[in-house]
């Protein structure tokens, strides 16, 4: 089935719109009137809002100026207004446009979450108030970011979560396409602040889109395009500024011919920490990355290399914000496991190239090495999928080697 | 029962605190201290609040900037965001005082009302959730002003809803006291911006109470005052900045002695109609007052006086707010009735003495008419109750008559 063609005829859209989309009236009455074209094209429509612009900042400053300690459940349901000013909002703007419409909360579009407060994940979907709302001909206005727990408490989704509210309908309603709309105009070859030539990508594939979401790539979050690509709903990122199309993100066409290297990512969020002089033997990375583990510590990169004294380094990435906890549970298990030291580096550099088309163009990893050596910058680590290859460099030099992999990988704008 | 006494030992007690009373952080951990030593003091307490300030109103100005036409579905459900913040950050100030508490929306409370948003009633109290909290050791905080309606759409209950929600849980828990604070120390024989000697009462009676608040008083709101008593839920009164006792508001305990007048309010914001020369015969009063009604009129005081010559004059307060749409309705049924003239004031003054002693006391009137005649100040149109005697003055002459009438009655402070 091709979502472009579908969309010809009726459709099932849903459209979310971050802060910045609804940031202050004008805006507000801006998507409004975009969602009644696209009404008026043929097509159903579900709406599902962030708060307005920096609300939810305002919002967490405020607890922060009440209360030390934060209890999760209470900042949850403090969040949650910020949807819920922006959805009543667009619901008027939208009655204002003749589009008959009505707001739900994330508890009344039915997203069941667990109850791990401030980040839960979506349980299960009982859309049928939103199912109902489009069948007798309204335009549902959906809360982001939030939900209902198991335990009928209100629950927050955490980073990107509207994001992932907007899919996970999305894919409950069996929509042709989830509309991503935000102050960008699409996903992009490079970061365009660090490379000013970078291209903006018509299309990308699921498998891309995670790699780049998962390296450094900020226009969406590694949860939502996994979300999306599990239950295959086709996504568009685009921009609600200038309302042109942006960049479909949809499962890969055995067809078409895929571009070898579609993107470079950067990403300077993450501190390394190694472990060094470890004997070789089993259970030792285990004992390590479990305790790691039970803290909440997520580790991205890993990379382990055995001497010719039998003795081994662990290297691995986190991000900068869990270096010290990370540090300390280093330290607490150096003498378990034998080791002779724990060293750290606050911050490191990462650049990624990303392409579905390397899995069969051979040559690909030794340009990218000669690139940056030709630059000057020196490989600390190297981690590598069927479609990606990472090397941590120097934080200093992210930058360069983003704009000199985008040259040679030929995806400078002409 | 006496609920004074039962407050020694362990009782049940609704506090409700307003906007001024969780205006801003420093207000909000106030709050919580207070709460925490009621609870010390061996309390179980459920505590209600309102919006922030005057956060209600910028919710209505961004409304205003957005629609024209401001659908009451959804100025529902922007408007309760405001106690959503209130409350979140108020169980967080409860927390951080060691007190174990939870948030709940009007939803989650089980306020249940009819569909008429924005000013909805309450058709029943499924407080379950709440009275759980309790008797887990937890202090439930109820977003006051919000409920949810027959049709699962979040509804708001109009002026002073905080209160209703206050009363309405105090009545549906069984709670011995429903404590509301604000930002005045208590109810007064008469508005101390007027009357500077004015005194705050110990104790006022339902019934006063519900004069007061239907003729100006503006501590209470009649609705919430007229529900306690329906209940027989005891309120207090009293300041969240003082947090000294304030007013009692009590069923009439026939074994102590009545003030003969407690109180004197005054009132400005209303209008009167004259509909005159009307052939004075039956149905007449019915056709217009039926008329004023369908439209949503309210009519407060009517008087009417037939004169010698068999034509009857009627005259009528409504809120100004009313006046235009009054004036419209009276101009169309003026042939229907074969009156020969309507005329209009559009400010008008109301001064009224209450007093649940007035039923034995004769001379009240008199004094009241003498007080006013001294003062040089005309009355203009008279209405009473058992326990009341409101008089339609000048406008501008309502202070003097308050201040000369408080005085009469002994009602001074030394």
């Amino acid at each position: 089935m091709s979502t472009q063609l579908k969309l010809i005829g009726m459709a099932l859209i849903v459209q979310k719109f971050g802060g910045t989309s609804v940031g202050d009236a004008d805006r507000i009455r801006a998507v409004a009137d975009h969602v009644a074209r696209t009404r008026a094209a043929g097509n159903d429509v579900v709406v599902v809002v962030s708060a307005m612009g920096k609300f939810t900042d305002d919002l967490i400053h405020l607890a922060d100026q009440v209360s030390p300690t934060r209890p999760p459940r209470e900042l949850d349901m403090l969040l949650t207004a910020g949807e819920r000013i922006s959805m009543a909002l667009v619901s008027m703007a939208l009655s204002d446009c003749g589009v008959e419409s009505a707001s739900f909360t994330g508890s009344q579009a039915g997203i069941i979450t667990d109850t791990d407060h401030t980040r839960a994940k979506i349980l299960e979907m009982r859309p049928d108030r939103i199912r109902e709302a489009i069948d007798s001909g309204l335009v549902p206005v959906v809360a982001g970011f939030q939900g209902v727990s198991t335990d009928r408490d209100i629950t927050t989704l955490g980073r990107g979560g509207s994001d992932v509210t907007a899919v996970a309908l999305a894919a409950a309603l069996h929509a042709d396409v989830c509309e991503i709309y935000t102050d960008v105009t699409g996903v992009f070859s490079a970061d365009p602040r660090v490379v000013p030539k970078a291209r903006r990508l018509a299309k990308v594939s699921f498998d891309e889109m995670m790699e780049m979401a998962a390296t450094g790539g900020r226009v969406l979050m590694l949860r939502s395009v996994e979300f999306a690509r599990r239950h295959g709903v086709p996504l568009h990122v685009r921009s609600s500024f200038t309302w042109e199309p942006g960049t479909w993100i949809v499962e890969e066409d055995p067809t078409m011919e895929e571009a070898i290297v579609a993107a470079i990512t950067d990403d300077t969020s993450e501190a390394k920490l190694t472990v060094d002089g470890v004997p070789d033997r089993p259970g030792v990375a285990a004992t390590l990355f479990r305790k790691l583990s039970d803290r909440g510590i997520n580790v991205d990169m890993i990379v382990q290399n055995t001497g010719t004294n039998g003795l081994t380094a662990i290297s691995f990435t986190v991000a900068r914000t869990d270096l010290e906890a990370a540090r300390a549970t280093c330290d607490e298990v150096k003498d378990e496991i034998g080791a002779a030291l724990v060293t750290s580096v606050e911050k490191i550099g990462r650049v990624s190239i990303i392409g579905a088309g390397m899995k069969t163009s051979p040559g690909v990893t030794a340009l990218m090495f000669e690139t940056l050596s030709t630059h000057g910058i020196n490989i600390d680590m190297i981690s590598t999928s069927s479609i990606r290859i990472s090397c941590v460099v120097e934080a200093e030099k992210v930058a360069d080697a983003v704009r000199a992999l985008h040259t040679a990988f030929g995806l400078d704008a002409a």
